[in-house]
């Protein structure tokens, strides 16, 4: 058995989220449906992060096993001809056989983008939440750097998920880069929380709207309680940009 | 009667084009709808540049005919409410009753997009042509140069164009910027003739890939003659970026 490792980006507006789901078009399955036709083989694709509906990925990294003898630089061709547009494999290799996609990550980066003008953008619709009121970028930067490091981000996880056991991630990166109407946020953690990102953003939009001060980010983030921070921002925004191994 | 002008910004993969067409959605035909559900009015909008199905633009140039009294900061916002996510009014004003989107405008600039990697982008698809072939920007520039200036570009028309008054026309930008696989040509004319921008893109590719020496590029202008240039570049890879009057 070969353990090919592939980066693939998709456009997932029209896909609900990556795991496979019964009769819904999800990432995971249109990957596996797309091995099975290449090989005849019914295979498990292992994705590094398990995207919510509407959230893309610029580098998501993908795993599975197959008795495939496809040289490992063919799958990106074979599989993109099997796969819509939205999804794209833009290389493979092969892994060692203990390489598990999401277990062996040691790091993830996800961008959010928001479109800061009093229209939304045609162009950007998909990829962009759009803010109209105009933002105090340097206030959500000083609240960005509260975050930053090791925490208990309890605050920021979604409400009513799955007990897990530490809500303590150590956010490596919250940066916040602006160019003309767009701002993207780029956090980078060793693991992120079920909605982590998106809370973070939610609550940073408070902050930048001017309804929050600065150091009330701090306060939410002490206080361990998901219904002191901002609301969840739209998927739409969200994109899986990197994914680190050790 | 007020002269309304407006800026448009449009995603058209999804339309027909610009120009009304009965039983098909396209960019004019929803912008008088929208019009005609906030005034009442059958209007006609008028649009700069005859956008062709798939073609976007980021500054189209619009003007209508109202009585309606909505003061002019408020059109983009009611029209905006009234129109598909792909196309937004950007801006409003009122212009003098002389003033015609298209018959005014003195010159356009379109920007045609090309993806040059292995692989398509899943975000880029609807906005840039993908070219597998590792492409010579500097010979397309060299080519480009020679189209630069007031010629007759009768060999960049469309085939079977119905026949125009005179082929001549000022090209006054024709420039390749490259930004990773991204590579963007930026064509300014006093006019375009139909095609003529997909066409010389479609030649230009044939300098990028090989097939053609620059100076080829010279002689297919100087021949007139269509069947001598290049293919026409798919329509998705193409915006119009820009308006201007006197």
């Amino acid at each position: 058995m070969r353990n090919i490792r592939c980066l693939v980006e998709y456009d997932g507006t029209d896909f609900y989220g990556f795991q496979r789901q019964k009769g819904r078009e999800t990432i995971q399955g249109c990957l596996e449906r797309a091995v099975a036709t290449l090989t005849g083989e019914r295979v498990t694709v292992h994705g590094a992060g398990r995207t919510d509906a509407g959230v893309h990925a610029e580098g998501q990294v993908i795993n599975f096993f197959t008795t495939s003898r496809i040289p490992t630089e063919r799958w990106p061709y074979a599989l993109n001809s099997r796969l819509p547009a939205a999804i794209v494999v833009k290389a493979a290799e092969e892994a060692p056989a203990d390489f598990h996609a999401r277990k062996s990550a040691v790091a993830k980066t996800y961008r959010y983008t928001i479109w800061n003008a009093p229209f939304p953008s045609a162009f950007w619709r998909r990829f962009a939440y759009h803010v109209p009121t105009p933002l105090d970028v340097d206030a959500m930067r000083q609240a960005a750097s509260l975050l930053v490091g090791r925490h208990d981000f309890a605050a920021f996880q979604a409400a009513g998920s799955t007990p897990v056991r530490s809500t303590v991630r150590h956010l490596q990166r919250l940066d916040i880069v602006q160019d003309g109407p767009r701002i993207d946020i780029y956090g980078k953690a060793d693991g992120f929380l079920y909605h982590m990102m998106r809370n973070i953003v939610g609550t940073l939009l408070l902050v930048g709207d001017g309804r929050r001060p600065p150091a009330w980010v701090g306060e939410v983030l002490a206080s361990r309680r998901r219904e002191l921070a901002g609301p969840t921002a739209p998927a739409h925004g969200l994109c899986l940009v990197r994914v680190e191994y050790g």
